[in-house]
């Protein structure tokens, strides 16, 4: 593309509720516009149908899959639910365009693992070498030259940018990592299902999969990989719960190290903040300081604060973000502006 | 029934989310006691399995419609939708139990008005004469003979009790009536649809069925009713919208008089307080309170303050309620105590 | 400035609701930055302190005013409560700035008005004929030429826009004007009264002021002013509610024209989209169709819809807004934009 | 007293929160009344100026502290805050009365500890020994025979009777146990903090005192005591949040076994099961299943769901409360009614 154009940018799956917020987002980015917005339940309908929010910002229609519109695009991002990425994914590689999964689907590398946890067939498991998990804190290099990116999920997100410091401290081999996290129900997308009405979300609480959650293995593959030399696979016992807010995602990381010596709430900020300098996304709080969901909502941020419990030897971590924008939509972006070349934070900051 | 005994009540369409207040407000309650909850969809279900604040109140399981247990009962509740009601009828009497219909089947008198705001016929319109509307406040001697009585709707109750004083003073002759309404989304049920999510119903409020929603021409009836000698029916514009809550109404109601002389805030707490002097379930506020819905929810309270605006010649009078009390299963209790010979308020203080 | 430097931005009584909003859009925008944030509660301390939101996004420090660093600005915007701006007005505008005052402070012109519905003296009523009104749909060009401009309130802007276009039709001369409208409660700002507490929020409707808060003025001088002539002044009945929401206002207007031959939905909506056709942050909805407050948050939108209903021969348009967007800080840039000749749109789509 | 007359409640602190919640419930109870409602802030007001939602429920008016009226009670609540019950205690007990105190003022047993959590000096410790830790589930019988009760905090009831069982059967002897835990705001009380705000509740999650909240002591000192012979101490991270929510506490309680052979989820309910069987106020739910928040609100239950993660080798128990309820005032009733020799559930059943 010729400097002064704007990367045109494809969405398959595009009535959702992640794709309306990759939208939002775009709608203000400075150098990339939708062009292609797929959504084979409502071809032909305006997108502000789906998305009323856009009324005015957009003229765009939905459309059916077409391998040729697609091509015409520079990336392309897919918000289908895990096992419905796959059947697109060779026509977006052939036709060029770089291609951002924000689904599970290609997430987890080992062998089997995917079917453990998705419960279905992987049906491209070739692919999984290649894919690069797109958590750019900790892959920005092999993202900006990958073709495909699998972008993490929302708790996930969460669950690493706060653990993952401690793992590589050698601060975490005191026993599983607990995780103890809650997420507004817009994770749970805009599906008409009972137990997300308005009358059983608000004024309410649950914890639900607790320990069998597929985002568990997604925490583990990553801090294993971060673990020092010689010191073993991570295993985290992973307990979401829903809350009655709409976007964002606290997690409370429990951490063991076993050797606890010396430590306290200044050297855990030390090491947090050694780790992220310099990151644009990532706020690491003073010690005494916690964040919270609102201090975050509608950013691309994960925001950190720390504390050791000297009582009981173990480092808690708390993690805030939006589980639409840096646990979803905002990361993609963040992805693309990678993969293309552009400024990390183009349309994200704010 | 001896006098130790507790009097037998049956309610058809139990899974539902009225049914479940009632089986709440009824477990509370001291001389009756649910012996038959028939929900067609679950017969055999522990109650609990539905709604589960009730596990361990009651070992009572879902049943399907059957004659010979319905005859067993004192009091039937029906708390299906509209139109769905006519089926039971018939059988419900039969049997000897007076039935208190908590839709809308029974409440709009005059010829075609059912079918022109349901758009469905009305299977039995004999019975339209003999069902009395069951708002005691209004009805209460024919309430205590009844075998048939429909229970007034939610912004219904609200609206009316607000609004009956002022009609009947012969303060509302300058024009139609308007009603400003707010509710919580338990009004629409359990039921999935989309936007009743949490995820549009949060930090949203909607505006909807301007001027043609079902409740109107109830309000209608009763207070033209109400309206002094010769000076014609009461029309009423009626607004309902949803806002961010569970449980409960607000109701702003405009009313003009011809003539405002003389009127002032002290007057209109002197007229509504004089109206319902005695009645256990309406609480007037003095001259500058007004209610609130946390001050009713969770209670069979209707709660009234009012204003006059002189420079532009309107009574407001705000009204509040909790929609599935005293707009539904609190408001039907009231009616089975009224109908049984039992002490009116019997079960429902606080 | 030169074509590459930024606007220098002054911001007075920033360490409130409004003025965190207002730095948060201003971190977005082109062609402006937030150059002094006077506080004079908490001089020194980090933006970051009182607004978390902004951790990261500006190094910026709360400072006490300052004429010399206020005379460094292009333009100032005044946060503080009504009554609380006139000592800071001469300064400002002696140092070269253009004022946008958020307060009430200089947006009822007719004498007398301010004290009469703000209980408190006019020290600079001389100044009141130069403060242009800002609402841009209605005055733009005088806003481009004005150094002191007097941002409507929030609720204002939400019913004036719904108004206009009928009182300049006509439509209205069949009686007072009446707007019932709820607001979420970041209206009332972040000060720590009883009243605004989750525990009395949530779950919970309340009506306040009926017919005497002192944005009723506001709405009868824009509206008046519109009035075809020789139809006379404008009189409104206002009567807010508080909601159990962070941000947005809904108000539902009520109209009577003195002869309704001919009005229909259609209608009306020819005469809201004609009126607003080519404005910026004006969305008019085809009959049918509502506007709700989550389509506008977050946005400088002011989005309507109108029914008109024929039973009472009654006008009823409803309208939303982003209280602390379109309807503070939001349409305070827009005016900004204006004053300053940049687009109008910069910093404000989405 | 006589069988038909009612006992004599008097309230210390009586126009706070749980004060209103404890005169709610005595509303409806069959063999108790408020008689006394001490407010010093408020004396000779109506009850209903603090309590709006007993408007008409109660004629009562507060008064200041009167020893004489005091002494006219059978049983007094105390509502204070914690440090401010030590005055009242003399009189009360000599009046004669039974004492219940929300506070936490008599709950920390061992020397030095109430004065290490609470930072504030004791004034009777020498009635700490008498006084009896009022979780009826672990000692129903001593609570029968006391004068003077100390009254569980919300979070410490929640997560006890969560982790008892376990600790109990010898399964938490792996390591420090954990309980993180979720709060509605109604915990804050009604003080006019920024922040418990809605604007700064709604839509938000937060962590606070990690490790330092004062109901740690609380459970580590109920929960050692359940401890085999020979096991030592319980050492426990307690770790609350608080979400937007007005009532109801959510603890999901991480326990590890030094053994975990043969555990399983089954096993885990079996344990609880036997433990709570015959229980009023806790109900145990079947393997795969968990409670929520809704469940319980407004009632005196605690509800217990668990869950073993043999990955971990984690014991996870999740628990409800209603706080102010089964957290305060219920639990304050369940322990007047064991000291009054009623039946224990009076007044408290829904």
């Amino acid at each position: 593309m010729t400097a002064s154009a704007k990367a045109r940018v494809g969405i398959i799956g595009a009535a959702g509720l992640s794709a309306g917020k990759l939208m939002e987002i775009l709608a203000r980015h400075p150098r990339a516009e939708v062009a292609v917005a797929v959504s084979e339940s409502s071809p032909g309908k305006p997108v502000h149908t789906s998305h009323p929010r856009l009324r005015g910002v957009t003229d765009l229609r939905f459309e059916g899959f077409d391998a040729k519109r697609i091509a015409s695009c520079d990336v392309v991002f897919s918000c289908k639910k895990a096992g419905e990425t796959f059947r697109f994914v060779a026509e977006v590689l052939a036709g060029g365009a770089k291609f951002i999964d924000l689904s599970g689907d290609y997430r987890l590398k080992a062998d089997g693992q995917f079917e453990k946890w998705y419960k279905t067939a992987h049906s491209r498991p070739g692919e999984l070498a290649e894919a690069v998990y797109g958590l750019p804190e900790l892959h920005r290099s092999r993202v900006r030259g990958a073709r495909l990116i699998a972008n993490p999920g929302c708790y996930t997100t969460t669950s690493i940018l706060a653990c993952a410091p401690i793992v590589e401290a050698g601060l975490a081999g005191g026993g599983p990592v607990l995780i103890d996290a809650i997420s507004g129900v817009s994770g749970a997308g805009r599906g008409a299902k009972e137990e997300n009405l308005y009358i059983h979300v608000a004024e309410n609480v649950r914890a639900y999969r607790i320990g069998n959650h597929q985002h568990t293995p997604e925490i583990e593959q990553e801090l294993t990989a971060l673990a020092p030399g010689g010191s073993g696979s991570v295993t985290a016992l992973f307990v979401p719960h829903v809350g009655p807010f709409r976007d964002g995602i606290l997690a409370s990381c429990y951490l063991r190290p076993a050797n606890p010596a010396g430590l306290d709430d200044r050297k855990l900020h030390e090491i947090l903040s050694a780790r992220y300098a310099g990151e644009p996304f990532v706020r690491v709080y003073e010690p005494g300081h916690l964040p919270q969901v609102e201090f975050v909502r509608g950013t691309n941020y994960c925001d950190l604060g720390a504390a050791f419990d000297s009582r009981t030897g173990t480092i808690v971590v708390v993690s805030v973000t939006d589980n639409l924008v840096k646990g979803a939509a905002g990361q993609a972006v963040q992805n693309m502006n990678l993969v293309l070349g552009f400024e990390e934070t183009d349309g994200l900051l704010l």
